[in-house]
């Protein structure tokens, strides 16, 4: 329990620092008999991976996965799925020259502070590298979910900077978004997020953003009060990604300053459910959905390298400046929406596991019958 | 695994519904050999109970915890402390009235959904009614985080409604916070809330707001990447809270508008130690504490119990309106702080435990030394 | 996670000393809309509490189980069960006779090592007493298995000292358990166990002996390789049980002496469903149940409390001899088999759980339809 | 949670298939700065791999491992650890002879009830292959007890079938395990065994046995009661072992004819420090290790794989006759030792780190000193 696993009946467990051999995620408690290609997998990584567009870093990792257990001719087996993404583009660094100087906003320091030993190389555990194979486990809870209950998710861009896009809840969804490099489905904010992208990168410098993600047709009664509410475990997902500041669902931050009479959603019938008018709820009553829509937003920081010199320590307590020459993308964000949508898909699945059991228990044997 | 059980080395069990005989939490991993009375959790279960103030509901519980376990002669024994509050003033209400209508903005509906029977009186098992169980641990959490490694924790209200406290991260302790009804450590604008909680009782509606949270005398090194990062579970702990609708961490949302020359924190040395000149990252950095203070801000909806008519439905589904007469705080902020120290003070201990094994593991008997 | 509690989809939590005002358990998880009242764990507790019969500890315990939650109308609502036993029968003792020598055969010295402090009086925290909660606890769990699977579970004494009982495990069922106060259902047997008990505890000594359990009902298709298999479950809950030395499954330690072809359970048809013609492996293979009886056996060593007078040293390191004048019982055993019972019903619930999910999830509500 | 991963503190998560294209482990919680490479963890799977004698299967696998994550410059870093064990040897089998019958004494018909689907190349997860993952983390569990706390684990047959051997549980130690191929330290009897594998293999047949496992140097104060004592956590690690069948610890079953002035250890001083005269206890007291050493055995079955023709069922339910032609050992008591001191180490450093904390946590970076 040291951190690297995730979930409870989906559980996945991640390995791997940025610079090493390979990455990669085992994936335990997988339903059987889903059919599962590394094709399916591999098109979610190709959304996060680097290289991708002139928005992110030049590092050019073709992150292909390898499945090396758990699939029998096609079709999961219920037992454990062991990916591997092998680094094939690790240039080897001066070590000297980065491993002694605490790189500003980066886990250098808390990692020497808590183990006493780190791996230097790209950041070492601490690179968003290590989320290659979160999405890589997030793109099979996302095909179980789609084809097992009919449940999307979608995230997009929502605020990069000064710029917040328009875009309707309701009919947002994922084609829209992968239309634009920065993954913002309001073509005109699309447009001039990515100007805004280029001209902080001329400036040596990177920008901020919120990604909105909007989750469809899950059903109500997912999550589990007191402490493992649904929205409790989207919070600690979307916080466990690397660069995240914040989480808010449905109203979020905006409801300090509304009265219970505006907030409340009244509830109604609708195509014979219950439903409701509006959903300041976000899709979450007392822990549980409510069958409406989830809707949420996590807050990015920019990026904390930035080839500005900067003032920090060397590890000897020295005062030094750094400039970083490193490939960074200006801004997390465009890549941080494969990433939103692989952890949103890890905790849906897990509840809905949760309510149904190890999903797709066979019948019994056929001489059973 | 069902959701009532957080942490996982000071881990605690919470039971109880709003209506029922007692309530409880049984706290499994508490170190030996702490100094612990009743009084020493009743100090913080009197800050949470109803009836202490003109702003809160006028529900007179006394909330007099009774230890059940794990203290022998004043001492804890490393066994579970099991903690007992009795609940004495239970008004008995007609079923039939109150069974039928989900109310807006609860769990009526999503109970019922997940669990197909609830407990309907005074919202059951989503009562925040169960939270005196969390502050009765989070009182054991604190007094060994304070006694053994000098952490505290110091929560207020930052915000309710429009009015926006100033307050100083650096300066502000839990007396200040505690010399208002409000628990606002500014006085000028602590009466603006007060002024304002009265007015909005008056019109029968409710209101929200913002706790923040300081916690000081972290040492570096809490906390477990890639999952199990220390804002990761302040995040969950925070959303698990009844009415919370958002966490953020340091500079939290607001570094959607920053760049990263202005976000990141440069190191420096203060008093021989590894600190930061400022603190955007909120004290946490790839989810490990820097040792610098730790700030995070959550948001408060308003109570979703008000006096005003609400549009909703039956449980066999007919429209209907309702018009509840219970007893409720206009603003469930000033309650809600001891329960934001009491999570946040489970979280850090847990992870600290983590570091540091079983704390207090006592030396050989005597006669092996 | 410091061990007082077990189960992770069916979970208690344990708590309570043996002199304390109060033992008592949590059960998170149990399914909703069972039917459950007192009586029904109250049959369970009578079957383990002192006094029951000459051949237990005077002692005497009423044992009147109380449910504080979880339950509505006299059905369970899904979420935690609070099980409370009072403790009415503690016997105020010189606490500075018995603290000061370590009992032998019992946990007075590794609690002591463990913690640097504990409760002496009665053993306290590690007391055959807090099995009441577990009986408790297991009395739900039956009840479960019995409606919800026809799952059923049958343990007795097997052998006691020298005497082994000749028993059926095809027909062997607890109506036929409960007739003698030994619990052995081979009337002979029993007989001659009684007269044993009589005469050990004549001499002031006490004897050991094994309990066999038989689960009948269980589908196939329960536990999970490679670490939480059924049977590696089993017997973590059989060694946590006090006083127990041993478990075997089927065979069992005697299949050290055969040979592969005499090991092996043929597979056959039975009634149209795959059966095996003999029943070694114990109704577990890989695993995984068989469909077959689970059949396994537990060795318990002769109560450590005895009149006799024993060498052992003092907290000080001292030499002293000791002689206990408290309220035992010449042999654990026929109380064991209800603890026994407990154990085994909730590791198989837990399974079973694991396979269906959070089992009676209702039907959406009415309106949805 | 679906069953492959193993211990709260150092956690394991093992993956593949018997003739997939790898094996291996991901070790999560391993305390950082320790010495590690991959020679230190082949030396044990040399010890298990196929091939190494005469009187193992001979299929010839050489196990070779790799170390792809988690390891700096020679050093653990506190990260995940993954170990991967390529397969090289895998035989093409044809698959519609093998996919059909249920072998007796296997997990195919479980297997196959539980998932719906199964590999059956080898008995895909079923396999004891997967052992050799658990053989390379439990390698690196050892190396940490030896180094941090000169704990010793001594796993070796203590009977196969009718020959048991004479051994001394003070002296005995893996040198003289490993001196006879049989991995008995009774020379006398360690020919006998070798003889009777041959002769049981010339029978086209089986035979079970008996490890007995040693752990010296454990401090006191190890497990934690009532449900994660030292030794049902023990057990059931023995129990997850392939082909196991029963555990007892120190006096085991045979406590069942012995009487309480027989059994109790008296406690003395010896050197200074609390001991026992005797050992019936076995180490553990109450769940919490004693300080004598843990001595604990566990019954293995005969190999399932036999030449011998077999009665069976067709995965259709028609009675066939099995014979299988695979590579097997007559007996896994030589190979089960390795396997047997992985998992022994496994839970003992559990323990260890729980009293501990994550071990080896630096001091301050020099900086803050």
């Amino acid at each position: 329990m040291a951190g690297s696993s995730f979930g409870r009946h989906f559980r996945i467990t991640n390995w791997g620092e940025s610079h090493g051999p390979a990455i990669g995620t085992v994936v335990d408690g997988c339903p059987p008999r889903l059919e599962l290609a590394a094709a399916d997998i591999q098109r979610e990584l190709d959304r996060r991976r680097p290289g991708q567009s002139a928005l992110t870093t030049p590092r050019a990792e073709p992150d292909q996965v390898q499945i090396l257990s758990g699939v029998f001719r096609g079709r999961t087996t219920g037992t454990p799925i062991s990916l591997l993404i092998p680094s094939t583009n690790v240039i080897s660094q001066d070590y000297a020259e980065i491993a002694h100087a605490y790189r500003p906003g980066h886990a250098d320091f808390t990692y020497q502070a808590k183990y006493g030993i780190r791996d230097p190389f790209g950041g070492g555990r601490s690179s968003a590298r290590v989320t290659a194979g979160i999405v890589a486990a997030g793109a099979i809870a996302q095909k179980l979910l789609r084809e097992q209950a009919g449940i999307t998710v979608t995230s997009y861009v929502k605020r990069l900077g000064p710029i917040l896009a328009e875009t309707d809840p309701e009919t947002v969804h994922r084609e829209m978004v992968e239309r634009s490099p920065v993954r913002c489905p309001d073509p005109a904010s699309a447009e001039r997020m990515m100007a805004l992208i280029r001209e902080t990168a001329a400036r040596q410098d990177s920008v901020g953003g919120i990604v909105e993600c909007i989750i469809r047709n899950v059903p109500p009664g997912l999550g589990d009060p007191i402490f493992d509410k649904l929205d409790a475990d989207l919070a600690k997902a979307m916080l466990a990604i690397n660069a995240s500041k914040g989480f808010e669902l449905g109203s979020g931050f905006a409801c300090a300053t509304m009265t219970g009479s505006q907030h409340n959603d009244p509830f109604e019938l609708r195509d014979g459910r219950v439903a409701t008018r509006t959903n300041h709820a976000g899709g979450i009553l007392g822990g549980i959905s409510t069958g409406m829509p989830i809707v949420f937003r996590v807050a990015f920081k920019p990026t904390a390298s930035i080839g500005r010199p900067q003032h920090t320590l060397t590890e000897d307590g020295q005062p030094t400046v750094l400039q970083t020459k490193g490939r960074h993308d200006p801004s997390v964000l465009p890549r941080a929406v494969p990433v939103v949508d692989a952890m949103a898909a890890l905790v849906i699945l897990d509840h809905f596991l949760a309510l149904t059991g190890f999903a797709g228990r066979p019948p019994p044997p056929a001489t059973q019958a």
